[in-house]
């Protein structure tokens, strides 16, 4: 059964500590016990991690590739996400910068359902970046962000995507707030012809998930938003994998910051921006954008967008989604960077325009269509 | 309505670059819009985070708190940390050092269903630290590991855990492994007269946690181990705050390194490892111990410790589990470090005693009881 395998980089003094290390973590991740007590046959032959390769990037860093079993990660996301990196997270000096799942973990975790395509293909956006307005602030009621999710879809939102801080609270409660902002989007789409899709932030006690899914469902959302980062990629991928409910996922980076933010530690930037993604089956990845209020480089959202495109997989390639610094004046500038296949979040800003929301996203359009030669 | 309080460490150059930032974080993790645009009434006047109090601490360093209201919150623990420290997570230089849920969250996430005092009540440990071998590795069968738990309880063990790596993998599916452990255990406490407790590693993809929870609990498990890192702290809450289920619940670190180890980001120690666990209603909170394989060192862990035993709250106090580095050489001295409340992992070097790993628990617990006084 083909392994997949992780590339750590390993801070270390020298290679004899480095060797040592990526031992210990083919040990850490799999079996979890010394190595002299380790059961000879099947778990040592198979269970246990194998260090296929290492070798030194640069003074004092070191990339390690090892292999695991699909039998040591079974078939549920949680178990392969935390062969990849559960305790080994704890340790110092240790980053995941790149994962191969090979044949058999691409098959048990396919990957998104839709893809670029298939966004494209329900939103009938087929050429040009997307726009997806953001529907807030907390604090607001249902009829208040219904009628904001209207504007927008006016407007010529591609997307109309709930904001991630807006949960199930009592001012606009999840089933009441999904409801009407279905309805209202499905009101401005039978006006315009055009087919802006549906986002709610999908919430509840972990108990009323499920039942919270086929309520949006049933209601006429056509995606969910999720936090990773505080429901647990498992959420995306139990979606992510049902045929009959059929839904896309745009997953937000919220409470995902620490695990990029120190360089020796967590993952890099493409790594769990794009590539967890994509095997946890999101269909667009939402992350900050450079030049907005976090500290993201240029270089680190390309290579975020990279992982989210890149043909080669895993499964479908996906839409990244930049947040925060995009306006009219910078519409082109966004599009030479991030090029067509990208769904642009618009926030706060648009809600300057009030019951002009609408224009502020057709003169969005407008700009970006102007820039790529697009036709709306 | 009371409102709770967070407060964080900023790094920044000056006391305006300090102020500005906690003004800016007091947005960000609530209505996520620009000041000028935040509409009057409600939003302005509740919704809308507060810098409470805001100082240096040191040179680059500043302390700030800031109250959020619990309709922000709402009741969802998800969207409780979602405004603790959800974008605020991706910002460079800020960190999470304390929570005061004040009364209403307080009420809305009462913690710890058992509790010290709960925990030892069920399994008859009244006095003296509580001991809880690991059953491993994974890639034995259900039936060597339900022997390995068997031998275990026989022993003396406290608490019979199992390791966070073993999920539903082929070799030891969830079902069968819990039905059969929970035999062994049961088996084994008919035997001895005491009541060694039993606590699977809950597994499952998302839409199958629910139906796991309830065979293992039919199945006779006693709590479930989980792994708020993967699976979401909402797992964790969703069992604690279920009365007829009535389950104790131990979580487990993995995934989590990226929280603490950079000084910069994240949550201090005591924070994540007791705070949020208390908030999310764990009993028993597993942390990596000093000297061990992790790099904590003791005085972090004692700030776990200290934390996961406040008798201030929040909810009541619950059990530290430091894993890592016990001995019956070192049991005089994690004793000391530690007292008396508290749940002693042994690991794998218990599987050198094969058959014998009855012996190595009894050692131990002699050992403790040498050091502490305590009575069997």
């Amino acid at each position: 059964m083909a392994r997949f395998t992780v590339t750590y980089r390993i801070f270390a003094a020298d290679q004899t500590e480095a060797n040592a290390r990526a031992e210990a973590i083919a040990l850490e991740q799999t079996v979890e016990i010394p190595r002299d007590v380790v059961p000879a046959g099947f778990v040592e032959d198979v269970i246990l991690g194998r260090v296929e390769e290492i070798g030194a990037e640069d003074e004092g860093r070191f990339r390690a590739t090892i292999s695991y079993s699909p039998e040591s990660a079974g078939f549920e996301l949680t178990q392969f996400f935390n062969v990849i990196f559960g305790n080994s997270s704890i340790q110092r000096g240790l980053r995941v910068i790149g994962i191969d799942p090979g044949k058999e973990m691409a098959s048990r975790h396919p990957g998104p359902r839709f893809g670029i395509e298939g966004i494209r293909a329900l939103c009938g956006r087929h050429e040009g970046g997307l726009i997806a307005p953001v529907l807030k602030p907390q604090g607001l009621g249902a009829d208040d962000l219904a009628q904001i999710g209207y504007l927008s879809a006016k407007g010529g939102a591609d997307i109309v995507k709930e904001d991630h801080g807006i949960m199930d609270q009592p001012m606009a409660p999840f089933r009441e707030r999904v409801e009407k902002t279905a309805a209202a989007v499905a009101r401005a789409n039978t006006e315009t012809g055009r087919h802006a899709l549906y986002f709610p932030s999908l919430a509840g006690q972990a108990d009323e998930l499920e039942a919270n899914i086929r309520f949006a469902k049933e209601a006429g959302a056509d995606g969910l938003l999720i936090m990773p980062g505080l429901l647990g990629f498992g959420v995306v991928s139990r979606i992510a994998r049902d045929a009959i409910l059929n839904m896309p996922v745009m997953t937000h980076p919220s409470f995902l910051g620490p695990y990029v933010l120190s360089p020796e530690t967590g993952f890099d930037h493409g790594v769990i921006f794009g590539t967890l993604q994509r095997l946890a089956g999101a269909d667009i990845s939402v992350f900050p954008n450079a030049g907005g209020r976090f500290g993201f480089t240029p270089e680190e959202c390309a290579q975020i967008a990279d992982a989210c495109r890149d043909g080669a997989g895993p499964g479908k390639p996906m839409l990244p989604s930049p947040g925060g610094g995009m306006s009219v004046e910078r519409a082109a500038d966004m599009a030479a960077v991030y090029g067509e296949d990208v769904v642009y979040l618009l926030g706060g800003s648009l809600l300057r325009h009030g019951e002009r929301i609408g224009e502020g996203i057709a003169a969005m359009r407008a700009a970006l269509n102007q820039t790529q030669g697009a036709k709306t």
